[in-house]
């Protein structure tokens, strides 16, 4: 069953590192959200794109989530005793990246031709796509102003109250080679347990890529990213708050809504799911808190069974 | 005694070193040969600056000469695995100074500009001046053909036969600002013992340094880079031998001949004396191995009493 999935950083990874453990990894296609990447003292940085290939290549760090294991911070104490700002924590391995990325985009790579190296040199058998290969970075509409999307989520530690979001020159940027193909042929769809307004939500705002979701014959399935009102990691919940929206997976469902076949939500919510089926959305339980390899790998075999029977009810 | 100084890698700043320990460092201005200079994966390196900026900041590996120490090589050892050529031993704290030097120079810093503000992070009180800011790298005519300097110096470890130099674009350089002014204004200059044909080679080549240097009133002094026909370190003498000169401090004391005023060549050279007092040149004798701080102050001390007794012998 050919799989792809859209994922942000931590959260997708994951969903993702679970489903290689429960299909074989050539199979997963894996869209990444691009909106977060920034140019930090010209070294191009993807966050996302290195917390998944991290994830994958099995080197990431296990307490962070991101970065790679072990890693040492030594460049960046310099960079802070020579006066720079070094808020954002980039390792001295994870520094390789990029200066191999900034090298080779600077040589007139694409961003996915790039990665597809990265992948191969990590031993990555899955496909890990970007979104585009465009830069549509995000901006965060705060009560203090627009905010560069990393100024706001690291920087400021996402202090500031959400007004909205902007993916700039998003209308301009076409999905990079391969994305449409990808969901065209696939089996089926995961959407994992990114933000949705941040992670999923610049990916599905590249022009084509949600319709293509909405034509696409294989089933989409989104595992919620909110249990209990409250977001596993990061500032989910407090976002949906500041936007005035309900702090619920039926919410996370509302905003898949029209591409959406199942959405899998914690068994602690499982009185949402008469909610969420009168969106028209086949609405399943599982346990989704993925804090081991083993709850990983259950629920990514818990997705994969969903999906393959899905396609066979027929 | 405002001294200024000549100096490359790791035998010049040797002599620097010694230098700020007899006289107040801020007396002190270094000219650095910045033909080693090149462009790694995007990052700018300039490792005779380097190396000068860690041995003055007090930081410098006193085991290599060059590099930080205590460093550390991880970003490095990933690039390795990346499948990049890691032959130029760059280490995590070392590329902070890169990616500080190449970001500032991409906003349009020169590179005396960022020197500078290297030297102030660092806590330097010596002025360190890059020869110029233009780029005049040094290619190396060899029998198997013209090479860039540090795939010559380091990757090929001096191996190929070398036949010349060639300090590409060096006519359109100019000295950068400061240089010219700081050798006019001079009371004394000193030509470190760096490799006169690829480290001072290259400053003198610069329009305008030679004939500074030969029109200043200050004293000019060199302390020899080849002791017993052998260089402390590096290629000197193999490139002597090669270009088919004499590997002596008389053949070095002969390419500085029109700008020199006293030679310091080592205590075991002392029969050289006549031949090089008879290119008009004073020659003193002592000991110039540099491998302790001590003979680093003894010697510096040395040059300082000489050149003091020079300006005051009219």
């Amino acid at each position: 069953m050919k799989i792809v999935a859209l994922a942000g950083g931590v959260g997708g990874a994951k969903l993702l590192s679970g489903l290689v453990l429960v299909i074989p990894p050539g199979d997963l296609t894996a869209i990444i959200n691009i909106g977060d990447d920034f140019e930090w003292l010209g070294l191009y940085v993807c966050p996302d794109l290195d917390t998944v290939l991290y994830t994958l290549a099995g080197i990431a760090n296990p307490e962070t989530g991101w970065g790679i294991a072990g890693d040492t911070f030594h460049a960046l104490e310099r960079l802070k005793d020579l006066g720079l700002h070094t808020w954002f924590k980039l390792g001295d391995r994870d520094l390789a990246t990029h200066v191999y990325r900034t090298h080779f985009l600077s040589l007139g790579c694409s961003l996915s031709q790039v990665t597809r190296s990265l992948c191969e040199l990590n031993g990555i058998a899955s496909r890990v796509l970007p979104t585009t290969d465009m830069q549509v970075p995000t901006r965060v509409q705060t009560d203090e102003g627009v905010l560069d999307f990393q100024d706001y989520f690291v920087r400021r530690k996402c202090a500031p109250c959400v007004r909205g979001f902007v993916f700039e020159n998003v209308e301009q940027a076409k999905p990079a080679p391969g994305v449409l193909e990808a969901i065209a042929s696939a089996d089926a769809v995961v959407i994992c347990p990114s933000n949705p307004l941040i992670s999923i939500g610049p990916i599905l705002a590249v022009p084509g890529i949600r319709a293509a979701l909405r034509a696409c014959t294989a089933p989409v399935l989104a595992v919620t990213p909110i249990i209990a009102g409250q977001a596993v990691k990061g500032p989910t919940a407090e976002m949906f708050a500041q936007l005035k929206m309900e702090v619920s997976a039926w919410a996370v469902a509302g905003l898949y809504q029209d591409i959406l076949d199942v959405f899998v939500l914690d068994e602690a919510d499982r009185d949402l799911a008469g909610r969420i089926s009168s969106l028209g959305v086949e609405a399943i339980t599982a346990p989704t808190l993925m804090d081991s390899l083993e709850s990983k790998a259950a629920l990514a075999g818990l997705v994969v069974r969903k999906l393959e029977q899905w396609i066979h009810k027929d």
